[in-house]
């Protein structure tokens, strides 16, 4: 991974690029987390109506495949410049949140009572899931 | 920042959690975008009944800032894990979108056409402006 | 209001467009659900980058307003697929939900324990509001 | 259908809702486009770990028809809310949006040109499908 590619270099990039462009007016948390929003559904939306099996076959297409790199890169920008204007540090955020859910959802091999999961035996999600 | 706090191992974390817990047959691409999606929705929750001013404020109240951030977190561990089953490098993605935003959205200070920019004088929000 | 305009007659007109063009097997309950997701998103860009003064013009500005009303459309529509393939009476659901909700945040001017309100004084937001 | 569940009754019972909690202040476009965005992906949750066939079985378990019906009605109260304080009539938006897809997206066994159809003979999913 080269330089410019390091997470917080490319969060200082789009800080200068919001600041060479006047857009910090715009860019308050709220506004930042509404985008955020959006982009993650305009990620969904290349989706809704496929099967899993189609779904699994994205990249296989290239203009699909540029379509979802593209909308990653949005949701990645979105969350790393609402992260920038609250001072929160991403990375640091996620790792915590690991640790948290390690205790929460113990590893299938580790004993436990089994009536004691999720709800309806659902799949949960960590660490996405609220909580 | 530490090693376990590196963008790779907590995305290499992600999925040893997910594969120690069964839960890979559930992260399809098509399922994780919905997640993320929901994320990034409940993110924005936090937000929607506070004016601008409220907003730029949440971290100063600590129960707040611990909900934005496990937010935060939920939204990137989502996001990774999709990069991770469709083989998609986020930041390389990412450098790519600033890459090609910054020749479609020159400066302000560079000369350029005053009628050539967004309809309607929107302030757009590169790089998470669609396109 | 006349019949062409009448919520289960647009409810059925839905329906026999779908089943016209064969598009029922992409119409399950999950992917009704994200197109939906989508299409609330879609409304929420347009007001991304307003100020909270700007968005209260929108319909101000004919072509704003055609997108308005177009997304408005849009997930009406979808909410009434979404209904109609599971056989939900979305005019029960709401009634239903705002008896509960008259219940669960009694009236300012009745008499009630200041300090029972919601969290922090937040404005709430029923009959949205979860719960 | 009785009286208290006619769509423009269910709208006036909201306004006067909001009113007699002193939340209109609240209820600006913005934050009710971002609450409606916010509760249709709340319904998405429900779904988001789901197979088709599992999404399709949803209303059978009376708990999780219960929360699928409380979500429909959040999203449908922001709708409503939301066209109330823009002057918006949804059942007008709808049947246009209709008309227009009817010439957008011919019937099936309408005559056609086969090359005319949307690009890569992705299901499309009018009248929500943008444009």
């Amino acid at each position: 991974m080269t330089d410019d590619m390091d997470l917080a270099a490319l969060q200082r990039r789009l800080a200068a690029f919001a600041a060479a462009r006047d857009w910090q007016p715009f860019h308050t948390p709220k506004n930042l987390a509404a985008a955020l929003s959006v982009e993650a559904a305009e990620l969904l939306e290349i989706f809704q109506w496929l099967t899993p099996e189609q779904a699994a076959e994205v990249m296989a297409d290239e203009g699909t495949a540029h379509r979802v790199r593209d909308e990653v890169a949005d949701v990645m920008a979105y969350l790393l410049q609402f992260c920038e204007v609250l001072g929160i540090d991403v990375l640091a955020a996620l790792a915590a949140k690991i640790d948290r859910n390690e205790l929460r959802f113990p590893r299938k091999d580790a004993p436990r009572d089994p009536s004691s999961g999720a709800s309806g035996g659902a799949p949960g999600g960590a660490p996405g899931s609220s909580g």
